[in-house]
This record gives structure tokens, C-alpha cells and sequence, in this order.
């Protein structure tokens, strides 16, 4: 059976190109690990235009709600090994399975880089968090501190600073290198944000929620978060046989419609380069991608009948 | 007194600035004539990512309600006259009222281009429509018309052919010029969608919805919608002080994030460039807008400060 749409992942970009596809008819299949994204790890969203205040897992639902609604088919469970290309079709592994679709929207996401430490998993949203610009209002006047030394390390401590008694950067360099100028002029320039070179974090202690850090230099420090900003890993290894093209971060290359180099593939979310990674522009990335594949199916029908 | 941001225009991406200026501890100011934007012309809203099925008067009131739970201040009941750009400060005209600011974002919208006969705004949202995309699920099986000779009448045609019984396309013109020959094809390819050149509209009839359209030829044809497109008018008139870019249909060119050519001057929603006109797409672009303010005004006073 040759589908006009699939879409790869069950986020909130994936879900919102559901369900534009179906309301322009298109046979869309959405293929998934499982449904909601990256969203439902966020405690509380305040900042997904038209809901006030949700949890993550809420908001999740709403937008899987709002796919049932329109009749939108899912296959869940599985893994996306590989898509290929063959002439005008393009043909992905799910599990045991081999579909076939005119067109394929790759909405996987990242995953966040870890550190690994003892504690790290355990006290994730519950002190720990991979997100500054979600979870900053949640830490008003208390201290926390940053892990991480590049520009996003940077940047987030800045709204973190916004809101925090106190930002702390445990960086594991000697200075920064790979931050813009201008955001390092406004760190230097903020009074609450002081920096540690040289250090990296060993473990994150605390009882329900975050205490304290402990720093390879033996210090004990009392904090209530812990904000750890290495960078994300964009999940792309299965459209490898595209040559889809990509920038230095592995993120796929996206233009204003959320097309790729390569005819009838789009991307979308956090998978993509765009450089502000939020709920409402996965959704607005999603909805982008299926409208672009409804006038690319549409065409290729007229071309090529089947 | 200067303000971080003045958001001009209360619709859903004027609403969504406002939430993400206020998260980013901005002062900001929204100032609009209404709120609520366009959308609250639209009788159901099927396709805002998160909400299965709200009217378009919901939807807003959802962002309104997210607004003031963010405590935006707005400014409502005149009109913004003009914006000024004085060395680094932007004036705003708003009413009898001269405010300050640091950057402005637009985010006034459109206003639909109307034929202007009888019964055209008598039936507006009872049978008459001026967005196929937003209104083509209301309508099937039944037999609408379309009016208008553009690539977008073309292109909205085929959607509503994808629900309609038929549609009949009335167009002044002698045969489409302006359509893209792809879509021109396609609609050539729909056997439910006819057309009828050198024909214009003299009014629409009906009771409580509508049931005919008189046209010049003195043919009354029976129809259940009478959707309009004819183009749309960007409100813009009061930033032409500042030289601000425009395409051809004069609407403001903005980048990937919401910036124009104007140094601290944003834009958003369907006052923009942007091909594809949807809530989503303003919210995402309103969003976007206050990020990169954010940026601009925390620059400008480790610079200058005031």
C-alpha cells in the first residue's frame, strides 16, 4: 500500500502534521516509538499559546486527542531503522515492516546529552532539568547552577538570571570559546551569574528534590537546580541513505516551508536547524511540512497516476 | 516612559508575543483597537494544534485568558496612527497618546479585500467565507462557488473540491494568468470543479444562509457558499515612517525569526510575507518576534543603558 504521507515520530510536530494532513484528505500514516514527544518530560508549560498552564504530559495529550479526532492511523511501538528512496517512493523500516509513501516528514526530535553521573537521572524534573527557557520560572529566587560552556550555556543563564537568586556556571574549560561575544558581554553584565572554570560536576544529591551538587574538586555546593545544557543529539541516523543535508550540530537543514534538500522529504521540530527549539514552533514546523506534501502528492498524481 | 516592546495588533500573534515577552520579564505593552484578531471571524477552528474543535471567538478568548494570566498590560480602543523610529527609540501614535519603546512588533493583520454587493457582508460566516482552508469541512457535498482568478482562488479551489460537490470557480477574466501553471493543472485534473470566465457577481441571496448568487449575466445560480478570494490588505500604512521592506502585495518581508530590515522592528502573523496564513503560523511568529526582542533590548542596554 503506497501512502501520501508518513510522518516519523509522535511529538508535538508529528501530531500537529497529523492533523493537517487528514484535513486535506491525504492517506497519512504516523509511525512512532510512542506518542507525545519530548514535551510530556516538561513539568509545567506556560508557554504553548492558548493553554495557560499545563503539565507537559496534558498538553500531549491534547494534541494525540486532537489526531484521534480527526482519524489520523498510527503504528506504535516500533523503531524507524531506515528510509530509503527508490525512483519517486520512499520506503521506511518499522520494525519487521517495510511502508511505502509518496512523501515522508521526519519529526523525531532530539534527545537531550547527558552526563551521566549518579543522580543525574534521578532527580530529572525534580531539580534536574535540560531546559532553561521552560523550567526558569520555577527556580524564582532560588540558586541554581548551569553545566555546560557553549553558547546555549550561556544564553540560557541569562533568563535563568531573570528569575534566580543566584546562577552558578560549572564549566568544565578554562574560558569560554565558543559563546557569541554579545552573550558573554551580558553575562559579565548580570550580577547574579558567576562562573567556575575548571570543574566538572560529579554527582547531584538531594532527598525528594535537588540539595546539592558535588565538584570534582571535593566542593559540596547547596543548590536547588541543576541545569545541564551540553547539547542535544538530533535523531536522524535512519534517513542517512537520503544525503539529507544537515549542519555542524547533525540537524537537518529546514527552510521557511519545512522543506529539505531532498524532493518530498520535510523535517520538522527539534530534529531541524531551526535555532529556537519550542512547543508552538514544532507545531507550527509540523503543520508547514504537510501542507507542502499535499501540493507535492497533488502534483505528482497528475504526473504520475498510479 | 520607555517600554522593552510595544506589540501592536491583539490577535493571536500579537496574544502570543505578549506571553513570551512577560516570561522573558519584559516590559512590554500591547496596544490594539480590539482583541481577538481575525480568527474571531471564524465560526470553527479545527486546526490549532491542541484544540480538537473551539469556535474562532474560543480560541481567542483562550489567548486572551493567557495573556492576562501573564499579566500583559494592554491598551485597547484606538487606533496606532504612526511609528516613528528616533535615533534608538521607536514612537508609537496610539490615539491622542505618543508611547516609547525599544522595539516594536507588528502584528496588525489583514483585512480581506471585499467585493462589496448586496448581501456579501449580510452572509458573511452564514454561507459566505473568505478562507477555503479554514471553512472547506463545513461544506460537504454541497455545491459552493469561488470567486476570484489568482493562484489562491485556484489553489483554495482544489481544497474545497477535496469536500464540496462542486465548486464553480466565477471569474471576471478571460482565462487565469496569474494562477501557477502546477495548480492551473490540477485543477484540470478535478472533475468536480468548473469554471466560469468574464463573469462577476451582483449579489447574494438567501435566507438565514445562503441559497443563490445573482450574477452579471442575469443567471441566478443556486449555491450553499460563496467563498471570496480576492486578496487580502495588509494593515501597514502606520510604519511607513520607517521604510520598512515589503513584497509586491505589500506585505512586510521577515526571515525565519519574525525580523524585518529595521534594527529592533519585528513582524508577525498575516501582516507578513509568509505564503501560508495560519493561526499556528502567527502564533509561531509572534513567539519568535519576542525572543529576538528579548535579545535586541538586553544588547542595547549593556550598551546604552538608560
Amino acid at each position: 500500500m503506497l501512502h501520501d504521507l508518513i510522518i516519523i515520530g509522535g511529538g508535538c510536530a508529528g501530531l500537529a502534521a497529523s492533523v493537517y494532513a487528514r484535513r486535506y484528505n491525504m492517506d497519512v500514516l504516523l509511525v512512532s516509538e510512542s506518542l507525545g514527544g519530548t514535551i510530556t518530560t516538561t513539568h509545567l508549560v506556560e508557554n504553548y499559546p492558548g493553554f495557560t498552564r499545563v503539565s507537559g504530559l496534558e498538553l500531549a495529550q491534547a494534541f494525540i486527542k486532537h489526531a484521534e479526532a480527526n482519524d489520523v492511523p498510527f503504528k506504535v511501538g516500533e523503531r524507524v531503522t531506515a528510509v530509503r528512496k527508490i525512483g519517486d517512493i520512499f520506503e521506511v523500516d518499522f520494525g519487521p515492516e517495510t511502508l511505502q509513501s509518496r512523501t515522508v516528514l521526519l519529526a523525531t526530535g532530539t534527545t537531550y546529552r547527558k552526563i551521566g553521573i549518579p543522580g543525574e537521572a534521578e532527580f530529572s524534573s525534580r531539580g534536574v532539568s535540560y531546559c532553561a527557557t521552560c523550567d526558569a520560572g520555577f527556580y524564582k529566587g532560588k540558586n541554581v547552577i548551569m553545566i555546560g560552556g557553549g553558547d546555549s550555556a550561556v544564553k540560557e543563564s541569562l533568563i535563568l538570571a531573570e528569575h534566580a537568586a543566584h546562577v552558578t556556571i560549572v564549566y568544565r574549560g578554562e574560558k569560554f570559546t565558543k559563546a557569541e561575544p554579545i552573550n558573554l558581554k551580558r553575562m559579565e553584565a548580570t550580577p547574579n551569574i558567576s562562573v567556575r572554570f575548571k570543574t566538572n560536576l560529579k554527582e547531584v544529591r538531594g532527598d525528594t528534590t535537588v540539595k546539592s551538587v558535588l565538584l570534582d574538586d571535593g566542593t559540596e555546593m547547596a543548590t536547588q537546580g541543576v541545569f545541564i545544557e551540553i547539547g542535544r543529539i538530533p535523531l536522524t541516523t535512519m534517513v542517512d541513505p537520503l544525503n539529507v543535508a544537515k549542519n555542524e550540530k547533525g540537524e537537518i537543514l529546514i527552510n521557511l516551508m519545512s522543506e529539505t534538500n531532498v524532493p518530498g522529504f520535510y523535517a520538522a521540530g527539534d530534529v531541524t536547524d531551526t535555532e529556537w527549539k519550542q512547543a508552538i514552533v514544532s507545531a507550527c514546523e509540523g503543520t508547514k511540512a504537510s501542507y507542502r506534501a499535499f501540493e507535492f502528492v497533488s502534483a505528482q498524481k497528475i504526473n504520475n497516476p498510479s
